[in-house]
């Protein structure tokens, strides 16, 4: 059992003036009267209700951001740039993993329906086929900026990155390194930037001419046991490929742990390439040559466009897109 | 403006109950009333009090991890650990970066006084000389646990590693590899774990007569570039060390990277030890000896410190400390 602050009041025979002043200790109160009222509101479990001053304002200034993991640089460091932009806000952020789970991404999207926060930014699992629980966060009228895991279906503002141009050329630079035969590693066949992804790299290809054996095409949408076993199959086998272009970096860190258990030299036997912010990159045992994208710069966008949106009441979202660049950064492993 | 539900209600017409039924979808009520009350409800700018339910149970469900930086190995295992354990009890987490600054910590500290979660778990920044924004929570009666850097003086549940006693095996391992010139490079003059692993490293010298030189012992606590050239005017000296025995794993990368750079080899010009969690240890240019914590166990024994004191109404919290075990993991780069 518990007062409220009514009650309180009641009880003490004071006005729910003072004992509200009386509990936030101001200096109008004696010292006498705030220890009466603080003894008895322990004694009734009287507990503030934590939200009532940012329910006055509407407010929550708190943000949250979605990721499916935090270890995973991309995602730390795109989320330290949505800090950053909501620190000079004066927001809070808070973070919510998802890992890669649709059922998570469900569950926490319920937990933020009513207000908990001013807005949200998300980048789905990679199982996220269907996104009626952000819908229905946006029929409750919460602001909701999607960064590089979009939902193209939904109106709203979109962070990406040139997935298809840079794997494009990216697989030119492979091509150009030699090589013949690629293999494209994916994560998902359900998300855009796999896809953008891997049409970039059959495109490009294409253009060269390149033979695209769908076999070496594969995707790694299980746990990390299971994909590496799958990659450990596909660098096994007698007709392997001579590159691996991997769609995320823990693909690429399987690859070159199994390069290691196969004794095959990078870039050698194997030349690997990856989307990757890994701050390891230049100093692994073969530097991997790396598609990089401008993630806390994403993260950054992306709060802005979200603060754009919680700041105009009658704002209507649009499904714009910001698109910004990666950068190819070639290194040992392509050599 | 806004209104309630009270004056909602009366507005229409209708009974608190019913108006409230209609806007959760009730069956029970007519589609034609429920159309009536959502119309009303837009235009009079009618929000539901997010926490109203939560209140009235007093559970979030929810607790806070908070943590120095998600872009950390040992700190995102960690959290999932408290994950695993929280998704148990049906609990969602909130976590929060400090980024190693003091004041966010104090931020973030106000930010959760009021109820927003049910317990925290809290790692300090390497700023943290001074609590008192922690006792201020407990004062209020919300339940908190320490993990990894703990405040020692504070009567909370602890959660650490063997700080001393790896710190001295892994002085030892190195003694052992023909190292004679080992420099200890932290991360803080205030943290615990620091001060102990410095201890642990300082005893394992002076078992073994080697000759501690202060002027190799040194604290990288500044910005990663800062750091970084402390760590290059080090290895850069012509006295240099032959060893480096890193607090955590930023300090063991950007050595690598200042290897690099120098022209210096690995394990050959320079052996490099370090507490470290990261991923790639074993892929990197010469592979990386590691003192691991169990940092995911860590994370989940925390959390299940945190549930016994949330669960248990009178609970006395006591200043336990739970020590878990780290492993020393020998690779190439001590050879």
């Amino acid at each position: 059992m518990s007062v409220n602050l009514k009650e309180l009041s009641k009880k003490l025979n004071l006005s729910i003036s003072t004992v509200s002043r009386a509990l936030r200790d101001s200096s109008e109160i004696s010292e006498a009267t705030k220890k009466r009222v603080k003894k008895k509101a322990r004694e009734l479990n009287y507990h503030a209700n934590p939200f009532a001053s940012n329910l006055r304002n509407q407010k929550s200034k708190t943000i949250a951001v979605i990721i499916p993991a935090i270890a995973n640089t991309f995602f730390s460091l795109a989320t330290n740039g949505a800090e950053s932009f909501a620190q000079e806000k004066g927001y809070h952020v808070l973070i919510y993993q998802t890992h890669e789970e649709l059922a998570r991404e469900i569950s926490i999207s319920k937990h933020l329906q009513n207000g908990r926060v001013d807005g949200i930014m998300i980048s789905l699992t990679k199982e996220t086929f269907d996104t009626s629980h952000i819908k229905e966060l946006m029929d409750k009228g919460i602001p909701v900026v999607f960064f590089d895991r979009v939902a193209e279906n939904l109106q709203v503002p979109k962070i990406t990155t040139d997935d298809f141009e840079s794997a494009f050329k990216g697989t030119e630079h492979l091509i150009k390194s030699g090589c013949k035969r690629i293999s494209f590693i994916g994560i998902s066949e359900v998300l855009a930037i796999n896809n953008n992804r891997l049409a970039g790299c059959l495109a490009a290809m294409q253009k060269h001419k390149i033979k695209i054996d769908k076999s070496i095409l594969i995707t790694c949408d299980e746990d990390r046991i299971k994909n590496k076993q799958k990659i450990k199959k596909l660098l096994n086998s007698t007709n392997r490929p001579d590159a691996v272009f991997a769609c995320v970096e823990e693909i690429a860190i399987s690859s070159y742990e199994i390069c290691e258990e196969l004794k095959l030299n990078i870039p050698k036997d194997l030349k690997i390439m990856s989307y990757s912010n890994l701050n390891t990159s230049a100093i692994l045992k073969s530097a991997l040559t790396s598609i990089t994208q401008p993630a806390y710069e994403m993260g950054r966008e992306a709060a802005s466009e979200l603060f754009k949106i919680m700041y105009k009441k009658d704002y209507v979202s649009v499904g714009s897109t910001i698109v910004l660049k990666s950068s190819l950064i070639v290194r040992n492993s392509t050599k």
